[in-house]
């Protein structure tokens, strides 16, 4: 192996261990497997107990022939046991890996077997295989690479011993980079899992079902995706939006859970809550606690400077304040509660509307009653 | 470069990309470099800013002459300028390798120079010197790898052109070890940091201050390390012990803050708080909440069956429980309520011991009473 090649195989490793997204590092695993053996296609299979979890699969002669639309259908997740009969299955069981030169003259007695409904649904010719298991460093299969069709001048020829060699090396790295994604999921899983479940807590008082908190952060996470806003500032949102009322803890039950209208010394004691969430949440380095002190402390501002707790009007209010008012007053309106059932949908937006410029910064109204079809979904 | 040896950088590359505690990772790093490169000693500096934070050190002929204690206390943490004088600080701002075959020989015009300071103190001879900067993925030096006397025979010689061309490719990939380190680092302090602001949040009714759950975690967690339990479960319980209280949500104003003494019918709601907690935990996958689940729902049961709400016996009692309820009550009584001063230290000593076997498990009180001055420290 010369040193170019060891330099390449680095510089991949290297890529792979900043990935932090499993389906982009599971794209970019079979993308660089792809660059290394000269293979037309490839597919990723994760083993879990005793199954295979198809997750990514590429093939450049499909995507010419099909579109990128046509092909991402294709590539939907799907299961299958993780039994010696289909080549990755052996792969996994085995953790041996398979290089065929044509899958049309594997051996009859053979355990495994090719099977030919992909090629036939989509009129593809596999001849070659490359199928190589994955392993931790418990040295346990984790999951297979499975690469087909290794080409020279465009014709399918065998992958050569030369690349069987580098692609193990390499899934090596793949599969801890693989881990390493899947524990940073567990741990952003755990982080968020925590703070809808403590502020579903801190609403048991308000008598607020959990579901409430869920929707009004998913109205927010679609408000800001529809202003183009990345991946990482919808999901940051969406995670500091729950803790919009926490600083309802700090009102008593009295006040909270009166009947009947408060009286205007009662009303002002209530909407101490937005001041109070930001205290409790104030001084944090950590983003998502600082985003939510944003919006606890500002939910309750209208775009017209009416609100509460600083008055602040329009653009002052910040755009999170202002996304999580508008996600916050549609759920009360359009969901049931003890007191009431839920509004109809058309008088729900005939109050949106009415509130645009005044309640509500006018824009946000305009883009969230664009997406009706799937504010429903959320519902 | 031969195979054995790139197989050996992989291999490493592979080994310091699975091991995410930052502290254990930055010294893998040191000895994978040492091996490498035959280094007698050597440290690694992270750059923060405009400063190095000095992380790690190793050194085998101090090691040999001073002991690990010594040693130990030798490689605290400081931190130095990133400037051009120092030769890490040159590497750090200059992004460029020295490879010093003398360190006395350093011409007098040079930048940087060899400050003889840690020779004389540790009467150690260094020699020659391989320092080398760490760049992330883009390209920013962020950390610096600095190698002492490379060993031939046990005497120092220069380090050679081709230990500092494997020991760069090494470098990069130590880079994104250690900024993937960070980063779970991050996500797992946003996640504790979560944990604590809202259980704080949730005992804001109860006039708990909030370093009552800070001490009780950090009481629970002494005796589980105490007890031989792993860094692993002690983090976990030190996690979940913070929303042992979590259920009090439940309780009404009128008796969570009542000022006298409650009624038995009273009393039977706030004891509903250990089941409303569990409740509200209830049926999760992830670790710290589950644990948090069974902390919440056992914290009052009492070791000789006269707890609550399920009243468990001695070793039913989960262990978790068992050991929040002897930190929790310690805590109560030790610390300054507004209705009360803080306990005389033997009063609390001596009700503890008088509920040994009764309230608490006697072991656990044992091994609680025997930590008298680390209980001081974190009270």
């Amino acid at each position: 192996m010369d040193e170019k090649v060891f330099q390449k195989i680095l510089d991949i490793g290297i890529a792979l261990s900043s990935e932090h997204d499993l389906d982009t590092l599971l794209n970019k695993i079979l993308s660089k497997a792809q660059e290394i053996t000269g293979a037309d296609g490839g597919s990723v299979y994760l083993v879990k107990k005793d199954r295979l979890i198809f997750k990514a699969s590429r093939n450049c002669t499909l995507l010419k022939k099909l579109g990128a639309k046509k092909m991402n259908e294709l590539v939907k997740t799907f299961e299958l046991p993780a039994s010696k009969k289909s080549m990755a299955g052996y792969a996994a069981v085995t953790g041996r890996t398979l290089n065929i030169p044509n899958v049309k003259n594997i051996p009859a007695d053979e355990e495994y077997f090719y099977d030919p409904s992909f090629d036939k649904k989509y009129d593809y010719d596999t001849v070659s295989m490359l199928v190589i298991p994955m392993r931790n460093k418990q040295d346990e299969v984790t999951g297979v690479l499975q690469l087909i069709n290794s080409l020279e001048n465009g014709k399918p020829v065998p992958f050569k011993e030369s690349q069987e060699k580098i692609i193990s090396s390499f899934s090596s790295q793949a599969a801890i980079a693989i881990e390493n994604a899947a524990l940073n999921d567990l741990l952003e899983q755990a982080h968020f899992d925590t703070i809808f479940r403590l502020s579903e807590a801190a609403e048991y008082r308000d008598k607020e079902t959990a579901n409430h908190i869920k929707r009004v952060s998913h109205y927010a996470k679609l408000l800001f995706e529809k202003m183009g806003h990345n991946k990482e500032e919808c999901k940051l949102l969406f995670w500091s939006a729950p803790m919009h009322d926490i600083g309802k803890l700090g009102i008593p039950d009295a006040i909270l859970q009166k009947p009947g209208p408060l009286t205007s010394e009662e009303r002002a004691i209530m909407e101490q809550h937005a001041a109070i969430g930001a205290l409790v949440l104030k001084d944090s380095a950590i983003p998502v606690i600082a985003k939510s002190r944003i919006v606890a402390l500002t939910h309750h501002e209208k775009y017209d400077g009416s609100g509460y707790p600083q008055k602040l009007k329009g653009e002052a209010i910040p755009l999170e304040g202002r996304v999580v008012a508008l996600a916050d007053v549609y759920d009360a309106l359009s969901s049931k509660r003890v007191y009431k059932p839920p509004m109809p949908e058309e008088k729900a937006i005939a109050i949106l509307k009415e509130g645009a410029g005044r309640h509500f910064d006018p824009l946000l109204v305009k883009i969230f009653l664009g997406e009706m079809k799937k504010i429903k979904e959320i519902r």
